[in-house]
């Protein structure tokens, strides 16, 4: 670690000491334990030209570096001679120090630093001056590109500056080493710049000889979004013909996707490191693409009436009239895990809805998603929209496109609660459709009947116990507890091999107690459940309101004013009355394709259909009308009728 | 500043080089400039029971603080005797010294100083052991609470120790020293925990001798969620005699409020800081309580049928019936600036909605503020809900509130976009519902009307140019642009004193053009507008998705298929044709009450009537009904029958 810097030499070395201090940390972490010095060099032009003094200079850097020092290098204004004409940028050994960035290229490459980082008070490189409209921050610089950007020439900071930055780069990468060019005083990304750099965040621009071969992640989302606008613009029919060719196309090029997951699958074993159930997540066969294409066939029929529904209709005044209708929210970002049958899947309800889509597999399905991708291309070029739906590179972290908040209007996590959390926690300023936990509850009321309290909480716990919509809480009533009902409970959850944990409440009733919960928060997820005693309906409304995670949660009593009381009272997203707590589901509710189960409190609560997917925009049609019209001298009044709409829902109609 | 650190005294000193360059930049702000300098002391617990060498101490510790130097102390437990039984604790002059935080406390208060930090690996002192389920840090203690805190027993960390620390906080603030006691290995708020609670930031557990007289935010948060479900419980008739109660009180007990307000006026008056447009907001009259009262009342009509709506019903299958009802969101967070006739309608809104809310008032009108509150509440008081709206006391920080992301579930921020931007980037993890900027367009195709463009741009732009969908740029067909229409537009924006900026595109047909805009993102909230030239609807469409803001946008034309073009591509939440884009308003609209115009693309969109303030929630009614039972070996099938549901918006109906 070198340090270059700027100015009045006491200055930088006050104002630098926390990057002094950082550096040491970054070093302690290559060489541990010495003690921390640091030492300071003041150079000229002459330094470098004179063989012997570049020597000089050489050694002793290296000597102090050996030593565990970090030198902080300066120009020695007091001595340096006047600038040479045209003497920079003439070669690899040539470069003129006229700044501390021209400085820093010439040490690093005379050091053979591995990466040279400098500083500066914008983000990094712009294709435009920055504030300008259209200025765009380049994550990545190749030398060849260097025509599309536009300096600008007024502006003191950041412009001139940023040309002779850029300039000292480019000489730095020729010479062997790696550039990035970033904000040293605002850094956007948490923690501190230089170590997200060495971490490898995407930071300021990186400069870099290699080009990669597609867009970058922002380019694919810009193709996304104005292809989307194309695919909003479709018929219905258009786009549901879209994803049936997509169904189509996962019989037709059957083989070609089972070798590529073959591929998948082979690496997997072979890496060692995914466990039996991940791998079975990640195999295909005939069997899954089969009923995948049954799956996107139904979603091609509920997209029919998506688009474009007519919410609302009001005469607002004479020839004034307002539409609400359904239209996409946008640019989706769907992050997906090990899974790779949710490619096609989330495509289709992508398209069924009109949005453009993001997506971002995982590493491990690198393969069969990218030949899925290719087929859901494929099937939206028959209707001139192929890059609505983009596959975002492994390579992408998705804390960085979880930062991508002006061109991505939702994120929609689909796997494990964990990844939902992470990226609940990563996503800043954009939305994000999921669900983090289902501790769904089923109250056994004492004027509940046996035959379905036994059912229910079976039904409940045993069907499917890693679901979210599955019971973790049983809740009995009191008066329950010595009777034979409960005694069937017990024998039916013994049978069924569910693992019993007491609530506090509980064990104190019980002479042999088992296991006493940890926490009454629990998502056990397994056939496991607590069981806990209450004394009323409204102790055990009180009890889900503290413990519980708004999910589902169900009574069950022959009682109908208790009934209605726990659903009336309880704040849930689902409340169920002598039902089980698995029908918390889009395809059980009858809902057509769903999208997911959201535990939020807004937009989309409960299990989500494509409604989830689609927003609103309001359309006024008039002829010519005015505010002003309508003031107090003004000719018109408002009206504000409610027109007729059709309604229609997914789902059979009833003639009733 | 001094530091008291742990163990090995090398280990510490090299850890703690975070700690001491923080320690010195705080120092450098109170004495400035000099070097910086540590120094390490060891000390046993004789050199504080021998006078003279707590003496010796005391002098040296103060010569060092002088001299600008950060003491580093520390037992030294070479030559440390065994603790003396029973010693600790007997009075303000007598601690031993066990461990680092009874070390701190003797020293601090030795020293006299300002403040103790004690840093652990908790993040401050919770009433219960931190992880059991109720556990809850406080953010305040005070030594008359010492009673109800439950220390762990079994723990290692932060428990046992806990215990200890708080000790030693009690001692020190009995010796005049306020503590803090905090979590040094991951702060929960950005930047460093010892700058954060310099600062006064809220951060871990402050140890304070005086105890404020109400609640904290979080109790009260707690007490409005809870009055809130019984408010959401009331029947709609219930509701609404609350709001014209509030309604009521506000003409009943106009001298008092009005009273509040003028001592408000004085000493905004006096301080000397406000405009005289803030002055105007924050000033009440008899004529805007009489406005504002009656405002209350059209919402108490149109809470009548908010929540509790059936949206949809389903017949999933026989005796087992879905329903999808509206519900509140829970508890609001409404920040609002100087108007205080913000208060009773937002209050109303909330009641309307029978949602909780906290309300965050201007300090300018604290007095105000206060009145309207106690009016909302005893109007709430009639039916026993008085604590669904809590006024938040004006010490709290914004920042703070936007963090009780558990508590919280929609901030709603009323006043200028800047408060908005600034909540939307302060909530962590709370949804915002609030408009950041409004840069809506006006676009006049080559077929359209004259005197439908003249009275459109003008109303669009001059009828309040300050609100935020007033029009901010005026597109033009080429084809007009050398056209008396033109000219008569012009002339129109000179007579009503508008201010013109050019586009460039705009400037390049100009032989003497206005001055260039800087952006053609630019929301000039006044008599300010810039004008450009497009070649075609379709590049009017492209200009608005790369420079609007998704707000408002307005085509004016004779040529329908033109219009419906425009209106289907654009991707705003309002699209007019041929209307002043000032309809974009939830009264406007017919909305009933309005919320406030959202940006965001999912929940809301567009003016925002009570509907933005509800949530849904699903009931489903069955008979025992499992998913086993629609398994393929059960005996059920599903119908998913729609049920008709009676559809009733808010405004007038109509036969029709």
């Amino acid at each position: 670690m070198m340090i270059v810097t700027s100015g009045a030499v006491a200055f930088g070395k006050q104002r630098l000491r926390h990057e002094i201090l950082l550096s040491q940390s970054v070093r302690q972490a290559l060489h541990s334990g010495q003690n921390q010095l640091k030492d300071m060099i003041l150079v000229t032009n002459l330094d470098f030209h004179d063989d012997q003094k570049r020597r000089n200079l050489n050694s002793t850097l290296h000597e102090l570096l050996r030593m565990n020092i970090v030198p902080i290098i300066n120009t020695n204004d007091a001595v340096v001679p006047p600038p040479e004409p045209n003497s920079d940028l003439q070669g690899v050994n040539v470069i003129s120090i006229k700044d501390n960035d021209s400085l820093a290229a010439r040490l690093a490459v005379e050091m053979k630093a591995d990466l040279l980082i400098v500083l500066s008070d914008v983000e990094g490189l712009y294709d435009s001056p920055p504030g300008t409209d259209d200025a765009k921050l380049l994550d990545t610089f190749y030398p060849g590109d260097q025509q599309s950007i536009t300096y600008g020439t007024k502006s003191r900071v950041g412009i001139g500056g940023m040309e002779a930055k850029v300039k000292a780069a480019l000489w730095a990468l020729q010479g062997g080493t790696s550039v990035v060019i970033a904000n040293g005083t605002h850094p956007k990304v948490t923690g501190h710049v230089i170590t997200d750099i060495v971490e490898g965040k995407k930071v300021g621009t990186f400069f870099s000889e290699v080009k990669p071969a597609g867009p970058t992640v922002e380019q694919q989302t810009e193709m996304a979004r104005t292809a989307g606008r194309l695919l909003a613009g479709l018929d219905p029919e258009q786009r549901s013909e879209i994803i049936c060719a997509v169904a189509d196309l996962l019989t037709e090029k059957k083989d070609e996707i089972l070798s590529a997951n073959k591929k998948d699958m082979e690496l997997a074993i072979n890496a060692g490191r995914m466990s039996a159930p991940m791998l079975k997540r990640l195999s295909l066969s005939p069997a899954k693409l089969n009923s995948l294409a049954i799956g996107l066939r139904q979603i091609a029929v509920s997209s029919q009436d998506s688009v474009g529904r007519v919410l609302r209709r009001t005469r607002v005044a004479n020839n004034l009239e307002l539409e609400q209708i359904t239209v996409p929210i946008g640019v989706l970002l769907v992050i997906f895990e090990s899974r790779p049958d949710c490619l096609p899947q989330v495509s289709a309800l992508a398209i069924a809805s009109g949005n453009a889509l993001l997506l971002k597999g995982g590493k491990e399905a690198a393969n069969t998603n990218r030949i899925l991708h290719e087929l859901a291309q494929e099937a939206l070029a028959i209707h001139g929209v192929k890059d609505a739906i983009q596959l975002v590179s492994t390579r992408e972290e998705v804390e960085d496109l979880c930062r991508l908040e002006k061109q991505i209007d939702l994120i929609i996590p689909r796997g494990s609660s964990q990844l939902v959390r992470d990226i609940q926690r990563a996503a800043k300023g954009i939305p994000v459709l999921g669900h983090s936990e289902g501790i769904c509850h089923v109250y056994v009321d004492h004027e509940a009947s046996i035959d379905k309290v036994i059912k229910i909480v079976r039904d409940s716990k045993c069907d499917y116990p890693a679901a979210c919509n599955a019971m973790e809480t049983l809740l009995v009533h009191r008066d329950i507890l010595r009777t034979p009902l409960f005694d069937q409970i017990i024998d039916m959850l013994r049978t069924e091999h569910v693992k019993i944990h007491a609530g506090p409440r509980f064990a104190s009733y019980l002479t042999f107690s088992p296991s006493e919960v940890k926490s009454l928060r629990t998502e056990y997820g397994d056939l496991e459940c607590c069981i806990e005693v209450v004394d009323s309906m409204q102790e055990a409304v009180d009890h889900i309101h503290k413990y519980g995670s708004s999910h589902t949660d169900v009574i069950v009593t022959e009682n109908e004013e208790t009934a209605e009381q726990f659903l009336q009272q309880l704040d849930s997203a689902c409340v169920f009355w002598n039902a089980s707590s698995r029908f918390a589901d889009g395809y059980r509710f009858g809902l057509g394709a769903e999208v997911g189960i959201s535990t939020a409190r807004i937009h989309a609560r409960g299990p989500v259909g494509l409604e989830g997917l689609l927003t609103t925009k309001w359309v006024l049609r008039g002829d010519g009308h005015t505010a002003a019209d309508f003031s107090e001298s003004g000719s018109m009044t408002y009206l504000h009728e409610n027109l007729p709409v059709a309604h229609s829902l997914p789902g059979k109609r009833t003639s009733n």
